[in-house]
């Protein structure tokens, strides 16, 4: 866009009540006081078994260049609220904190900590809001396309989705989102360049009609390209697409590798067992049929259950916008924070809501993988000096239904995050993304087959240690105790004033 | 993000099978024909009486910085498809064409062109992905806000969504859009930056943690800002967080304006009748109830029907994802193309499905506004040549149910469309955000109210002149007799192979 700031950033891209917030702790001077942050979401997206970790890279990015320019801070001083002196400070700051998470291509689960932040106050407060933004889109869009992937099986699928895309940093990281999830190809040439992912696409029913004559329009794009993929649905896919296609095919021989065709419209369980049958009897026994036209994995399920003879999926709006859930819920909770004698001091958010209290303390993430079977068992969350890697047997016990529980031996604890930023210094070397593909089939590999179904899946166990499950219980009533004994000085107070 | 390329720009924001069409057509020597395309979208979003046409600058700005760079070029070039001389010609391309369009804050109707591009066809095909991209984004949410402010009459309403925005850019443009339509405020620091739209927020549940006592996070809250919110549903909404905010409301006095509480959980209807009685019982009648949490335009008018004491409506997903439908499906059909005599013909794209079949040729857009009743009639779509702003009567009729129709005398026929390039340069002076809230506003003042109910709006009408639908139906029969001709010459042709 044209620039009205040269030295625009996205340190701003955060909401104003934590930089509210953040000029509290400075006026008070709690600001560089430890903080600790956990990022989980509370709910399975699409009531999906597993979810599928991703935007690390982007958090990455945002985290490194973590500064607030001189039109940021003129654009503070503009609200009239701040100190100079908070807005200097401010000029200043940077990421110096620790901070751990998933890789990308991790499953993940409801309420098991996603990224682990340990920074002065004011810096884990200030990133809250890009860290969700950028990790709430990115896992979403993953799991929407691990679940479409599930079901295609060994099929190519192409994301297509760009033009209706939630704007376009949507659709570049979404897209990278999907490949994470194993799709194949995009259609979106930035992000072909950005990202190495392979870009797809041969043509549209606009080169039909500009052409006026769709005999003419395939014949001109074989003349210029060797890779055909001809659209066949805009007139009549039967009586003039998929003949002319084959036409052009015939006449153009080892001049172009026919690489198949694509449906777009119509009844594509139909369309596509007749385009086959006409395909086979012209020879083209190789030539794939490409689908598309707001698929998703219900629509590719029920396609396969009616043998339609589809060999490669494009995907658009129903990926790219995680068209049946648009949002991941991942919060961001203040989990323990230094108080005035410098020690780390728990605290928990407490709801009417049972399932809305967060698990305080500094914790760890193992999942806990059977060497017996070579399957995972669940994941294990502990207060971070627990070490189950160093334990013979474990107790994993149900959160909330807490008679729920088994005992578990000969098994590998692996601890599920790795060091991003060790005090503010970035220690972490990004993955390559065939790496990350390859990173989650292998995890994928780990579950047992009732946690990946799209539907009904089994609920993967995310338990607490008991260690952790008493401290929260303890926090618990403490708040309690608390909030009464305010409650009643109040009371006492107000009947003295009467 | 650290940019792996320095030069990067938005030029390859499009889908691969624009450049390969570019391809095809710089191969035949017919890139530079000049084409007409139409940008439109088939179904009203939400089933809403009309949308808000929003996303006009962003396109603006992706069209004035159109230019493949080096990296750009680099990239096509690895890919080893084309010839280095089309690299070459590619690296010099701008955007040439004319293009006119709606305003931003126009409300328009399913089946009217939003946008008209009139350029080479080669600039035209590759503008597309992009231009669908921005247009339907911010259109759908500007959409969706006006639904919600609706509902709102005239209560403040808060965009806050960037957290569950789908990344980045659709946090920006969608509060951008959000406040079109009506919204007063933004969470975002960087929207208040980059658009001048006024800031709002305060403090989060995790300030209240951090200084683990209720009253105290208030009050050091209120000891370091003038304008105080509080937000007191951390642990009991009704007997810590109301009284803590009155108690330090009272401590504080004038030092502070005590602009009221916000209510984030829970049952909103109940505590906000509730803690209305106890503000008000303390004296506090001017504080406000602001209420956040998953709402939306269904969620508000449930709670006004319940007689919630709600003053000012903080919406996040709901909006900022258009969670009910997270994708307007403009598309952006050839609707004319330059043939080898040098002259326009029209072009049609046939569908099973009458709906999606297209309406050719050249075409202006008119508001027919009564001058008896200052409302408006419907919206008219001639044939470039025709003046429906001299004419005394025109005659209305439906696209499809023909026999519907009306004629329609002593009116203002108003062209909904802007120059904004003309053969390349850029004509249009684009609005302020204020003068386009202004602007949907008047647009809405002449629309009945039966169009602008939440649930089950009537369909407003946008009905072709006659010149314009003959123009249609000829062509789909010339389409339709081109295709049968084919069909048969190949039907002998492989008789005779037999």
């Amino acid at each position: 866009m044209t620039r009205l700031f040269t030295d625009d950033s996205l340190s701003l891209h955060t909401d104003l009540y934590q930089i509210n917030m953040a000029y509290t702790y400075w006026k008070d001077g709690i600001h560089e006081r430890k903080a600790l942050f956990d990022l989980f979401f509370r709910k399975m997206p699409f009531e999906n078994g597993y979810a599928v970790f991703a935007g690390l890279e982007r958090a990455v990015h945002y985290l490194r260049n973590l500064q607030f320019t001189e039109s940021d801070i003129s654009y503070l001083r503009s609200i009239g609220e701040y100190d100079e002196a908070f807005l200097q400070y401010l000029r200043k700051l940077e990421f110096t904190g620790s901070l751990r998470s998933m890789r990308e291509g991790e499953l993940v689960f409801a309420n098991e900590p996603l990224i682990r932040v340990e920074a002065p106050l004011i810096e884990a407060q200030l990133i809250e809001t890009a860290l969700l933004n950028i990790i709430n889109f990115q896992t979403l869009i993953a799991t929407k396309a691990a679940r479409i992937k599930t079901v295609c099986g060994e099929d190519a699928v192409m994301e297509f989705g760009t033009r209706r895309a939630q704007e376009m940093d949507a659709a570049i990281w979404g897209t990278r989102a999907a490949y994470i999830a194993g799709f194949d190809a995009t259609s979106n040439v930035r992000a072909g360049k950005l990202f190495g992912i392979p870009p797809a696409g041969t043509h549209a029913h606009a080169m039909v009609q500009a052409y006026r004559d769709e005999y003419t329009a395939f014949r001109k794009y074989a003349e210029s390209h060797k890779n055909c993929v001809f659209l066949v649905d805009t007139y009549d896919t039967l009586k003039s697409g998929v003949p002319n296609a084959i036409q052009v095919a015939k006449e153009m021989g080892s001049q172009i590798r026919f690489m198949g065709i694509r449906l777009d419209s119509g009844d594509l369980a139909y369309l596509s067992k007749e385009a086959r049958k006409q395909l086979d009897e012209a020879g083209f026994h190789e030539a794939k049929i490409v689908a598309s036209n707001d698929l998703d994995e219900y629509t590719i399920l029920n396609l396969k259950a009616q043998g339609a003879r589809i060999d490669t999926w494009g995907i658009g709006t129903k990926v790219i916008t995680a068209f049946d859930q648009p949002a991941l819920g991942a919060v961001y909770k203040l989990v323990s924070i230094e108080n005035e004698r410098g020690e780390l001091e728990d605290t928990i958010k407490i709801s009417g809501n049972p399932e809305k209290v967060s698990t305080p303390g500094k914790k760890r993430v193992y999942r806990i993988i059977s060497r017996t079977s070579g399957k995972s068992e669940g994941d294990y969350i502990v207060l971070d000096d627990e070490k189950p890697e160093e334990q013979e047997k474990i107790k994993m016990f149900h959160p909330v239904h807490t008679y729920i529980s088994k005992f578990v031996t000969n098994f590998e604890a692996r601890d599920l995050h790795e060091d991003i930023f060790v005090s503010g210094e970035f220690v972490y070397e990004l993955p390559t993304l065939t790496a990350i593909r390859e990173y989650l089939k292998s995890s994928l590999g780990l579950l047992w087959d009732e946690y990946k179904r799209i539907l009904n899946p089994e609920a993967y166990p995310v338990d607490l240690s008991e260690k952790c499950w008493n401290n929260k219980m303890e926090l618990i009533q403490k708040v309690k105790e608390q909030t009464e004994k305010r409650l009643k000085q109040r009371q006492l107070e107000e009947e003295n004033n009467e």
